[in-house]
């Protein structure tokens, strides 16, 4: 016993050291029915809030001190998915100090809760082959700069010969290279579709796609943020001009093609992207009309208008000339709720006009991620067959 | 002028969509004589302390309101080196919502702040060369479960034919595969060192040393997660028995040398860790006295008493045992403020006693990651040489 005893007080003050509180609330606590009860310890607040993508609002929820003096709020059932979360304290913003998952998406950082279930079977973590997740640095010359970008590669991939298709898998505004992998889950989607043969085993790879950036802030060479500070970073880079599309195309992907065993043509290659990545697949694949036969637009409309004081024949022309390389696949989805939604279906109304075969997904909801999980793990099961 | 107005205003839709607020203050801001202002906005709250490893006690720094209202705090100036903060708001502890770069060590979440200078030139992140990092999940037969481990390949690895010496590097109680990475910049240390031509290229490869965890918290599969809420977490799991240093040896060794181009002999094999992962390497290398000519404990002492019920006899004949093996380095770093301080002289009086050849490096500090990076940044050059 007294070993035992020893053992306890030294683990314990290892994790004092270590500034690791032992947890003392359980939260979030998921009960059987799916309710959600969520704890905060915060005797001197005035106010505490719980707000997230569980129909929280956008004033968010009072919690109530109950006879323990614990902030606490139940909540539900609530339906399965990948929810984030935040307490408002007095005002501010904070994690949950009991949940210790966190996701990052840009700046915006918040708690995680993973309800589970039907819904969430395709994208959790589970116990399947796993593929593997790179950050891989590579030179991108038409922008200067070594860029990083977040390589999968599917369960098996080192240990075979094989040669695999790729997905260009592209992030939105104010995201980077780690979003499609900590919000999008797409590593475990891809895992999990490819376990229950419903996927091909494929490639991602992840660019960041901010002009000015070279990787997640965090792993930004320290003479570029010197600089970054010097300037303020030109936010609509990403958008203005078309060196990130010749970049991607001519910079990543040669360097892909070069590094991985992968399938050098147009059927092995898939180009995807949300929001200003939708806006990069539209604007990439037109100025590559031959290079991808899967295009993916996800919450994307006619946006490419913007920075060509939109000349409607001029994308016709462009739209013509990927009809005449007919893609095996062009895909279209958003939702009922997008404040995109009207772009998208005037984007498909120049398709119509065009005549270019595409495929539309309209889901409910908005701009959000469970719309792009809902939508990768719809679109990569119709790639590369 | 007019598309550069709608596109300001559909960046910023998309900016708040994704719930990302335009930041509005800058926080910390470094002056250039390495004085740092701390902001944020907290109208309601009563006190706001800034708690950090920048010397602001456990108490942490109380925070004023500015003519703006807004809490402001300068300090400094501050010495060249990695820090974590937090600001205590009415007692609670939130990030800094202006700062997105946010570092993790187990339940350990707080914003980040580099001072850069001489001191962190050596862990910043350089336009140098960069390893690839990747996260790699490998079958763990001695546990019953698939693990994932991170493992750093040095820059030019993928292009070469060469083999490379693996390091094998431990995280503490309370991390996980990630800490190394995040706080421990393992990854930047190495590029830093390659390019100046001070260390080996060297593979480097990061296993969760938790043994009832498979990986990092977010990582985890949802069959794991349901049996840990059904069964208490046997905490001191990874510090008894020896199951943790056989499937290191029997499970993650043989996987790494049979997927990666790598030295497979005791000249290409180092071992080293803090904290629990010191205790690990002292386990390991007492158990497998051939199998690595580098070892490094680091913030460890006779802490092998624990499990055993210290049997000093049989500790020093493994410990002859590895004098028999004569290893190239053994190398031990404490910092005199350690809590295990006194543990790791006792541990050195067991090596004189029994004549094997150590190098002990003291630091000033304590049981912290200013100390391991420090140390790793010393122990990576004297490898493989």
């Amino acid at each position: 016993m007294k070993k035992f005893a020893i053992l306890f007080v030294l683990i314990i003050s290892l994790c004092q050291v270590h500034g690791q509180q032992p947890v003392q609330l359980k939260s979030p606590e998921i009960l059987k029915d799916n309710s959600v009860i969520f704890r905060l310890n915060a005797p001197e607040a005035k106010s505490v809030k719980l707000q997230g993508t569980m129909n929280t609002g956008w004033e968010g929820l009072e919690m109530n001190k109950n006879q323990d003096g614990i902030y606490e709020i139940k909540i539900g059932p609530v339906d399965p998915e990948i929810y984030v979360y935040t307490f408002q304290v007095d005002g501010v913003s904070i994690l949950d100090p009991s949940n210790n998952i966190v996701t990052r998406d840009g700046s915006h950082i918040e708690s995680s809760l993973v309800i589970s279930g039907e819904k969430t079977d395709v994208y959790d973590v589970k116990d399947v082959p796993h593929g593997n997740v790179s950050a891989v640095w590579y030179p991108a010359e038409k922008l200067g700069m070594t860029r990083r970008c977040m390589v999968y590669t599917p369960p098996g991939y080192e240990s075979s010969k094989k040669s695999y298709p790729v997905l260009y898998l592209l992030h939105g505004g104010g995201g980077d290279e780690e979003a499609w992998l900590g919000r999008g889950r797409a590593n475990y989607i891809l895992d999990n579709l490819i376990a229950q043969g419903k996927a091909e085993p494929m490639i991602i790879v992840i660019p960041n796609g901010n002009l000015m950036a070279t990787s997640a802030p965090g792993e930004t060479p320290l003479e570029l943020r010197t600089k970054q500070n010097q300037q303020e970073m030109g936010t609509p880079a990403a958008m203005v001009g078309e060196k990130m599309q010749h970049s991607l195309v001519e910079d990543l992907l040669p360097f892909i093609e070069a590094n991985y065993r992968v399938n050098k043509n147009k059927e092995g290659r898939a180009i995807a992207g949300l929001s200003m990545g939708g806006y990069q697949t539209l604007k990439t694949s037109n100025l590559y009309p031959d290079m991808f036969d899967y295009i993916g637009v996800m919450s994307m409309g006619v946006y490419t208008s913007v920075d060509d004081g939109f000349n409607k024949e001029g994308f016709k022309s462009k739209i013509e000339a990927i009809k005449k390389a007919d893609p095996k696949l062009y895909w279209i989805g958003c939702g009922t709720d997008d404040f995109l939604y009207q772009l998208a279906l005037d984007l498909m109304k120049i398709y119509d006009e065009v005549g270019l075969d595409y495929k539309y997904r309209e889901s409910s909801g908005g701009h959000t991620w469970n719309n792009w999980r809902l939508y990768l793990s719809e679109f990569a099961p119709m790639l590369f067959k």
